[in-house]
């Protein structure tokens, strides 16, 4: 070895990123304050509008991998017959989850002087729940096997494909007209790939991956077979326009019932190095300076609400009939907006139709909802949580 | 979630060279090749001179992190007091090792033509062993804690702190003058530094890691303890001249005699991960297009013979009182240059000192001992290895 090989810069990152993030989730922690919120605000402090000491790109490629272990680890918990039994009141869920935002943010922003396009863009923004956050907050608690939280993970994945749904209508509305034959095409694919991997995964796996682990000689065969289907489905869902954590998550359902505790243990060191990146990483993109503008702060703050309070009454209205406790739960369980909100601003300002003060309140309501959404899901869960375990992910 | 976010890039990647690395792994273990040399070809056939498919800079970090998480798990399974015990006899492998690729290296250089200054790179670039490599096959084959082994891992670190000396004499050298009080200042420090951890860090660690354990709120607590050290003592071991990875592998020697047992298998759970891509990393710096010059195939062939035999021989002699099968053990083992030479010859070129043709020798020669390496030990320690594990990691 040598000097100058691996200089100090790469460890030098992650030890501020994941010291910060641990640090300030244990300060929160003890502030009765979820732990995730620490997280996000070390990401904040850590990056260009306070201390200026990580740039969000550097970061990246972690934090993308972090969320892609966290959604593979839930997947790990759940079988899927826990998703198809709650299909229904999940699709209700969604659906009502993904108008209520969109005309309300719509409406928010058209009232506030925006054009027509510009309005539809910002509620589109607020459609996409990033189930990440809502999935490590139940985990922490022990909680991924409650019936609301399998009605949010479901939930979740046919909200992706409606938020594709909306983004390509949107989309093309900017662009000038609506395409339906290729946007049915698009919608079908999408949930073609979905269902199909729900079905014949699970047993595909089952029958597989036995007979190639015993064939297979280098050491962790299972662990390396995991890993294959885990970033195989996640290419596979990218190019069936869902996102690649929703490949990651039914990579997670498939292996659910064959793959050993050893592989679970695995991975879950790999998410518990990875998942504080993803959380400063959503930190990392806000910029503090834009709210200095007091009408960007009104309209962030007024969004940011709005984003709050309609998934919590859309989704809360789908899961009506479970009464009120469990539709406050599932509610606020689709509130964070996370990094997914503000991938949809930046297709927007990629194509010119939304200001840059619009973007920047879509990325304030992004950060807010993802603060916001732990301390909503302590409040309702709190009744029914167990003693939090050693591991962030329940079932060990 | 949305479509766009998170796209297939990144998971694309990861599957290339994940999958590509144990594919072909796999492949090379049943012609009874060392599955290494199969990950290292996986990068060859991704990289830009065959496929084109992974552009070395994009893996980068996943690399630089691999060597960092195997370096420390294989500290994890090492006491302060294996190193101590064999550290005379380390001393005089490391240094004689240091002193015999030198010597050959600049003699056959400076004999083909080269100016007296290129002809000391290529010779510094000769010096540095990558002791992950090794680390990697004696790991697979449960042979961690052999004497040979403890031997090889002591004479590395010291190999390690003689390079920094050595690169730091022949750039004084290229740059025009050497400073003395300088260099020796750079050397005590880096001293200072590795025998301070050794000695101090596994008693610090034992009293104080139970202490901020129970006191922490978060799961995983141990785990986030040991990242924190970890990626603290790769900090502090580069600001103090050392390679990363070496201080990383003293975080691991700090943890090993305290830390339990879910640690070791979540650290795995990363070097599972990560470690092919270090593997393929290094196949991918290999452009196959230089090899055409015959006169550059000529001498990178000459070059990798004596980067071989130079450490057979120099540090066969340091282990000679051990007997001839130790010393050959001992020897392969530090038959690897791996990254560590092309970062010398990355030095020398940035200095303007060698040519783009001795880089190219520089390369192959990394490459080429990587390759071989991992078969010498095969031989050597084959009539000692036990029936290789589960992990790749010997103890459990």
């Amino acid at each position: 070895m040598s000097p100058g090989h691996g200089g100090a810069e790469l460890p030098l990152q992650m030890l501020l990123v994941f010291g910060a993030a641990k640090i300030l989730g244990e300060v929160t922690e003890r502030l009765k304050i979820p732990n995730i919120v620490g997280q996000i605000t070390a990401g904040v402090l850590l990056g260009p509008s306070v201390l200026a000491l990580v740039q969000p790109a550097s970061i990246r490629e972690l934090a993308d991998l972090g969320v892609m272990f966290l959604l593979f680890r839930v997947g790990l918990e759940v079988r899927p017959s826990d998703l198809f039994t709650v299909g229904k009141t999940a699709s209700i869920v969604a659906t009502l989850g993904v108008l209520v935002p969109l005309l309300m943010g719509y409406a928010i922003y058209r009232w506030s002087g925006a054009s027509n396009v510009e309005s539809l863009f910002v509620g589109a923004a607020m459609v996409a729940t990033s189930v990440g956050i809502t999935a490590q907050v139940l985990a922490g608690m022990g909680l991924l096997n409650a019936l609301a939280s399998r009605i949010i993970l479901a939930a979740a994945v046919i909200d992706d494909i409606l938020g594709l749904i909306v983004l390509a209508i949107v989309s093309s509305v900017a662009a000038g007209g609506v395409n339906v034959l290729q946007l049915a095409t698009t919608a079908a694919i999408s949930i073609a790939f979905t269902v199909f991997v729900l079905i014949a995964g699970s047993r595909t796996v089952g029958k597989m991956l036995p007979r190639l682990d015993k064939r297979m000689k280098g050491g962790e065969s299972e662990f390396t077979i995991a890993m294959i289907l885990l970033f195989a489905l996640a290419v596979f869902a990218s190019y069936a326009g869902v996102a690649a954590i929703i490949g990651a998550f039914l990579a997670g359902v498939a292996l659910a019932e064959t793959v050993s505790h050893r592989v679970h243990v695995l991975a879950q060191g790999v998410t518990e190095l990875l998942v504080p990146f993803f959380l400063a990483g959503i930190g990392l993109a806000l910029d503090v300076h834009v709210l200095k503008d007091p009408k960007v702060l009104g309209l962030a703050a007024l969004i940011t609400a709005a984003a709050v309070v309609s998934k919590l009454v859309g989704c809360g209205l789908g899961a009506w009939p479970l009464g009120f406790e469990e539709a406050k739960r599932i509610g606020a369980g689709m509130v964070p907006r996370g990094e997914v909100g503000m991938v949809v601003a930046q297709i927007g300002a990629t194509m010119g139709t939304i200001s840059q003060q619009a973007y920047g309140v879509v990325v304030v309501m992004a950060v807010m909802t993802t603060v916001i959404a732990p301390i909503l899901l302590n409040w309702t869960f709190g009744s029914i949580a167990c003693e939090p375990e050693e591991s962030p992910i329940s079932i060990e």
